[in-house]
């Protein structure tokens, strides 16, 4: 059996980041057979581990071809200067950009078949000069089709536009954009085990505008995007009223809701998954994978945090990688 | 002690309207101590206990001064012709119009403290003529400021615009109407027992527009109405991201959370609370409650209707009305 090559970022050193990759990997046998290959500072790991009381049992080198099982660490030295828990810095900002963009240079050479990111401090990649707005923002310039999703055991979301104000994103509700999505979308998902998927979209007015007395954008944009969608052979179903969908599909493995704007689908999918869903990255020729949380500053060093959400985010890239990608 | 004197609404005869008000009104040792009061026809009522096998214990006459405790009916002649279960009708319609109409004038006429009303069908109201949108529509005509709000145990919500388009409801957060709207929530829940309630604001951009970066109502719109409130004395909060912010009110009795469209509240509620939901129109001399689901004619004359969340209404408005209105 080959196993994937999944790559693991440390996240901001500043945050939780650290600890939630160092207590999902410590304990490899809990996850899915892979190589898992760190990016990370080996000092700030060192420190880690110390504080944790954990230890890495990494293999030395690379995992090889074909991979071996087990843990690997790439060594992206972090710029100088301390690591202050829980606080906003350039260093932190500086160091946890490189361990992402070591990953992805390693992914986009075909290297690794997924990336599971620790959670980075957008304000720090600022104060650092990495004028992104997020993991996904930085794949976006390579990949301008990557689809945001959120994936837990009793619910799946992709969304449609995520970090827009929510009048732009009203904006973007339109046929040919919708009908752009949906095949990105179903491309991306039959390429995941466990399908074949079926999406089922939500209404963007009250009652998904019933018929067109609450608002248009159902019946001239998106009923026929649906519609021209299905003729495509994409499995779509909806308008469906905004505040049943997420009811509709709770609990079904087998489908996704794409929600329109940001806040439709993370209202629901923070209060059916919360600390144990993933975001994933889909439309990309690899996998990305990222805990649903932030980097908690406020808890940072104090070996408290949750790593259920990191240890779920390195097992679905795992469990995404294993037809290939 | 004073009873209050809660009116109840049978609904739509051809839907499960007849039979949840009967399931609930055939058992008032299990509701709180009050006159309630049924709006119905009575050949209708009849023909539902039949169907149903229950029996409600009717007091003759009207409750009287000071009112005493038991079931009472005010009989509402409905249009001649058959009720068919599971149809949209004129009939229908009408007979539901009429029922609330009823309840209403009495209401008005301060002769209720609180009315409880049974699902209706907007679409047979239309063809009896009947142009509202919904009961709180209809009320809208009398009390053009009334709000309309969720309750369950584990979460409360209050909507700052409801049956309006997304792009009207957008349009609709301007920092006057948020502050007229604070204070009139504020005022209807200062009569509501079980206070003083906390008002957490939900933002309308994804992470609440991040400073303005992700849009600019959160800062030129409701941040100033909040300080604006809160220098009136009103305990308002926010706003706070719309994905955290019903997590954070979840479980807390006296906080409610103002969304600002109608998805954005219905859709964390209704997956919070379905099938125990209630829902409320503050703002108006007298409490008026519903249950939080439709006419279901689908399931309509099966004698399968789950009766809960109307006896949760039934409960609510009695709850509401403990203090006098």
């Amino acid at each position: 059996m080959t196993v994937p090559r999944i790559g693991v970022t440390l996240g901001d050193p500043c945050g939780i980041g650290p600890e939630v990759v160092l207590k999902t990997l410590s304990r490899p046998a809990a996850l899915p057979p892979a190589a898992y290959v760190l990016f990370a500072d080996a000092r700030i790991v060192e420190a880690a581990e110390k504080g944790l009381g954990v230890r890495l049992e990494l293999r030395g080198g690379q995992p090889g071809s074909p991979p071996s099982p087990g843990v690997f660490l790439i060594d992206v030295p972090a710029a100088a200067g301390e690591t202050v828990p829980g606080r906003v810095t350039a260093q932190g900002g500086e160091a946890s950009f490189r361990f992402f963009e070591a990953a992805v240079a390693e992914a986009r050479g075909g290297r690794l078949e997924a990336v599971a990111t620790a959670p980075i401090s957008k304000a720090a990649w600022a104060l650092a000069g990495r004028p992104f707005k997020g993991h996904t923002d930085y794949l976006a310039q390579f990949y301008p089709g990557a689809i945001m999703s959120f994936w837990s055991d009793r619910l799946k979301v992709a969304l449609l536009s995520h970090h827009r104000p929510l009048r732009e994103a009203v904006e973007a509700v339109r046929k040919e954009i919708l009908v752009d999505f949906f095949r990105t979308l179903h491309r991306a998902l039959g390429r995941i085990p466990g399908g074949p998927f079926e999406l089922l979209v939500a209404g963007l007015n009250p009652h998904a505008g019933e018929d067109g007395g609450l608002g248009r954008e159902e019946e001239d944009e998106i009923r026929p995007g649906v519609e021209t969608s299905r003729r495509e052979g994409v499995p779509v179903q909806g308008p469906f009223p905004a505040d049943t969908v997420f009811l509709k599909a709770l609990g079904k493995h087998k489908t996704v809701v794409v929600a329109l704007y940001h806040d439709q689908g993370l209202i629901a999918f923070k209060l059916v998954a919360f600390a144990s869903g993933v975001n994933a990255t889909l439309g990309l020729p690899f996998v990305r994978t990222s805990p649903d949380h932030g980097t908690a500053f406020d808890i940072a060093g104090k070996g408290v945090a949750d790593p259920r959400s990191m240890e779920e985010a390195v097992r679905l890239a795992a469990a995404f990688s294993a037809t290939g990608s």
